[in-house]
């Protein structure tokens, strides 16, 4: 049976020693009273609900999945019902949330350590109140008067749940493709017809009603992504004082059979005419719908950093317990049968992997989350602005470099198992499956890296990637004095010179061949992550070197996975440069009808 | 639905052209019938085989598994009996069968090509032929006089099947830990009593008796691995006359429900007291259990070869079908919604990855299989003795590159489906976790690895790996002169140089550190496998290149793939490079209490 301890001691090192989170708040009014022993509190009961709570329903959910009734309605698997009442109950669906609304008001970055620890706990369960909290970020931000006063309240408090509806069966990616309608009703209403597929959380028995945010085209809509429009659209139809009413025009046709997250209902909506109503402007739906998708990015990299923690702590008791073969430098437990398997280098070298994954990624995200606050609050109109182009340059790499490396760090801890990793009781084979989806959802992974080197990169030619670029800049300057420093400091000035020259080449080629971007857009994407990284793991060993004379095992600990971080995973990026740089000419060569 | 088509131009293509087995096969009295229109015959029937009776239960088998009746019988998914009923009675099981006891005597090679084609189509169901077929080699090489009479006819015909049952609870790699008991009885048999898992093809209803092959521990036996014994013990008892007669003791004791492979009967063993007979020479069980376990290698090499065709296969259909996006280089598909798939960069990345590694794959795997033909016919001691060495050598490199590549490939062909890709009814998930487990067993990937660099590499001061060079030297000599040749032998030679002197530098570490043979194994074999894939291409390439002016589509897209390896797959060993040199150092460092 797996295990989940909450990295507690973790979590609040990159909260208070590398990000310094209260400072930080303090220069934000809306967060001023947030200090250290308010966010400890939340950290440690985000982590309670998430291991009693959450996680002993990991199993049954992937062994029972859901079920959908000959009327049409879906049940969740045993548990998650009670489970999401306990979770209304303690008030988490409201923590990040708009007082206005019944929110805590709380920063995003607790809220992202709630999602780390609930995603180790259980993914497939956690898809549910994280939709609902996306459909909530996109009515705060797009949502007329009334739909905010009809939905948000409900979705502060739990009462009610969301989901997103984009994908059809003949168009994914290629939102432009869609053609669920959008008919302009008399009283100002919109009847919405259409059939969407792999709408997560689409249909369940957890809240009062569910609101589908739905990607839809009106009467008059011009052809492609620029004609289609988001519409607020309620499973059950809502009164005026706001009580549920008569169900709307819509159901759940069938739930989809898939390899992993078998907890979360995947459902095909089918919309006939079902009632709602226009969110943002008419022919900009996709504007509105990137709020709820850019929260839903930086939400699936946090499903990929709890499962690599979650797999990691697991194959690291395993190894520590699983006795095979003696050392190859002499019997390190003589006195049994054969020694725990973590004496192996191999077997460290699977373990390390994880650890050093987990760890750079809680960095990266937790950091990433602290500028979305920064974005949302910093009093300086300036600041918020420059943070924000920061966060849309980071928010790919954080879905697709943290979601890839899941997979990698998963597989490594079921590899850890051996023949046990491949059985289901054991359960790491299912943190393989669900962190499979990870890598394809909310715009698969190939998106992701157009979108940074196409949009984001090279879109601005290089402006905010070498803005991003001035704060590695600096620390490298700052620490690259200090003897002890040098060896994090050295492989990572290296590496920020080659992203610097690759980014540059790689412009030169596109502006005579686009194919280009698509050829290297993908090692491109994990370079810079690597990049990030480096210079994570070097901020990291400073503290931990700071802190050396406290023989804490802690920062000895920090030290030796960034040192296996530099040695073993950094050289990634010889092959990536490669990969990058060989362009598009083997690629594109072979005709079509070859294949 | 997944559709396959045996690939029957390329698999001709490695056999006569890249090969030439004819004229190797000519050398062997055993197989100087064995002509081109001999094999393509045959070829051709093992595809419609696999393609017609295997592969239709692919599915069906994942869906269904198998089931333990509540009197501990099991029985198969729907189909699988039948299909083995055709298998039978077409003769398949004695392909490369002993015509002594009824076998065809035809070589490796044809009944590795029909493993390939049979793994495409159906691995859970192919293990219970393979396992018999390695049940059939074990008994063939190291059987008594009686043992063969009782066996080998009937395993030869598919009358019977066999097993081979290695692993206990508390031991897989290290099988001098298994405390399976055997008693000797007055009669000249044994008792054995112990539980075995992960038994494939442990119990089913596919034949009237299953020969299980089992290791235990006479009475006497000395600790550890050089104590086991190997024991034939019959699922049913059999009379002097061959006859089937009561049940032995033994039984299934449930079955594992696992990630993948759900058609194979993956069994819990209990022997109580089960009759069996000695195989080989007390204590020495293991030494005749390599007989099985190396065919079972290169086995498991064919099952991954074999997934990794059929899903590119699939994803290169869905590839040129599903229409998303426009090229960046302008719409190809004008008169389209939107352009297909494959004309994406990143979409062509991944296909080629999987062409190229099933190219590879089936070119090094089938060199192998010739090898083996002659290792075991060729007339002259000396020339069967230098072939055995070479097939001792490469052995865990099919195993374990063949495995991890595909996994990747898998993976590519589940990523171009996108969403689709992770939905039960396209089939491509099946195929990410049925390769999956090739990673595991026979030996993890990290026990291959460690069998290459420490035994078959350090282990004869890298005789064996100098010997196999120089046919890759005189390969070079040959062909540098050729400028058309350039591009393929100038990033061969390099390969090439850089694996002799990592070698040597290993060795010299290890010398002073054993730990560093452990730390270099992983990315070390998979340099050295990607060494025999740079060779395999440049003669592929070479080929290609002397049928340039056919026109033959089928050569053009053979050179585009060869210069896709080189371009973008090669590029790993830079990687594998630096994290082989980076040695043990920060793998060990760390305390096990500090992780």
């Amino acid at each position: 049976m797996p295990q989940y301890n909450p990295p507690l001691r973790d979590i609040q090192f990159v909260i208070h020693e590398l990000l310094d989170a209260g400072k930080e708040f303090s220069k934000l009014p809306a967060y001023q009273d947030v200090d250290k022993d308010t966010m400890n509190q939340i950290i440690e009961e985000a982590g309670k609900f998430a291991s009693e709570i959450a996680f002993p329903l990991n199993q049954v959910g992937d062994q029972e999945g859901c079920t959908r009734h000959d009327d049409g309605s879906v049940t969740t698997p045993s548990g998650f019902k009670q489970a999401y009442e306990q979770y209304v109950a303690g008030g988490w669906p409201a923590l990040s949330c708009d007082p206005e609304y019944g929110g805590q008001g709380l920063p995003q970055l607790l809220n992202t350590v709630l999602y780390e620890t609930l995603n180790s706990a259980n993914q497939s369960w956690t898809m549910y109140p994280g939709l609902s909290h996306g459909a909530y970020e996109c009515l705060h931000a797009h949502g007329t008067d009334d739909q905010k006063k009809t939905y948000l309240e409900k979705l502060v408090s739990g009462q009610w749940t969301g989901t997103m509806c984009l994908t059809e069966p003949h168009c994914g990616t290629d939102l432009g493709l869609l053609k669920t309608k959008a008919e302009p009703q008399a009283d100002g209403t919109y009847a919405i017809t259409g059939t969407k597929i792999f709408i997560s959380s689409g249909d369940h028995d957890l809240s009062e009603n569910i609101v589908h945010l739905v990607l839809a085209r009106l009467p008059d809509s011009p052809i492609g992504s620029k004609g289609i429009s988001l519409f607020a659209v309620p499973k059950f139809q809502i009164g005026s004082d706001g009580s549920v009413g008569k169900p709307n025009a819509l159901s759940c046709g069938s739930l989809e059979h898939k390899m992993g997250i078998h907890g979360n209902a995947t459902c095909v909506m089918n919309f006939d005419g079902a009632i709602g109503t226009l969110v943002g402007e008419p022919h900009k739906g996709l504007n509105a719908m990137f709020v709820m998708m850019n929260a839903a990015r930086l939400g699936v990299g946090m499903q990929s950093l709890g499962l690599t923690e979650v797999a990691y702590q697991n194959s690291v008791a395993y190894a520590k317990e699983r006795l095979q073969m003696r050392s190859l430098t002499g019997a390190k437990a003589p006195e049994k049968a054969a020694d725990p398997i973590i004496v192996h280098p191999d077997v460290r070298r699977m373990l390390l992997t994880q650890r050093a994954y987990a760890e750079a990624g809680r960095a990266f995200s937790y950091w990433v989350a602290l500028m979305i606050d920064i974005e949302l609050n910093h009093p300086d109109e300036s600041v918020r602005k420059e943070t924000g182009e920061m966060v849309a340059l980071l928010t790919p790499i954080i879905k697709a470099f943290l979601t890839d490396n899941a997979f990698v760090a998963t597989n490594e801890g079921m590899q850890v198992f051996g023949g046990h990793g491949y059985i289901a009781e054991w359960g790491m084979e299912q943190y393989v499956r669900d962190a499979r989806i990870n890598m394809i959802y909310e715009g698969t992974n190939t998106i992701q890296s157009l979108d940074l080197l196409g949009r984001k990169v090279l879109g601005d030619m290089g402006k905010k990637l070498t803005k991003f670029g001035k704060i590695i800049e600096k620390f490298i300057e700052d620490e690259g004095v200090r003897k002890e420093m040098q060896e994090f400091i050295d492989p990572l000035s290296d590496i920020a010179v080659k992203v610097e020259k690759l980014t540059k080449e790689i412009g030169m080629k596109a502006m005579m061949n686009h194919e280009e971007v698509g050829a290297a857009a993908v090692p491109y994407l994990r370079v810079v992550g690597h990049l990030i990284y480096s210079y994570l793991f070097a901020r990291m060993a400073k503290i931990a070197l700071t802190n050396k004379s406290s023989n804490d095992p802690f920062y000895q600990a920090k030290l030796a996975t960034a040192r296996f971080y530099f040695d073993k995973l950094l050289p990634e990026t010889a092959m990536l440069i490669r990969q990058a740089r060989a362009g598009s000419k083997s690629l594109m060569a072979m005709p079509a009808e070859f294949f």
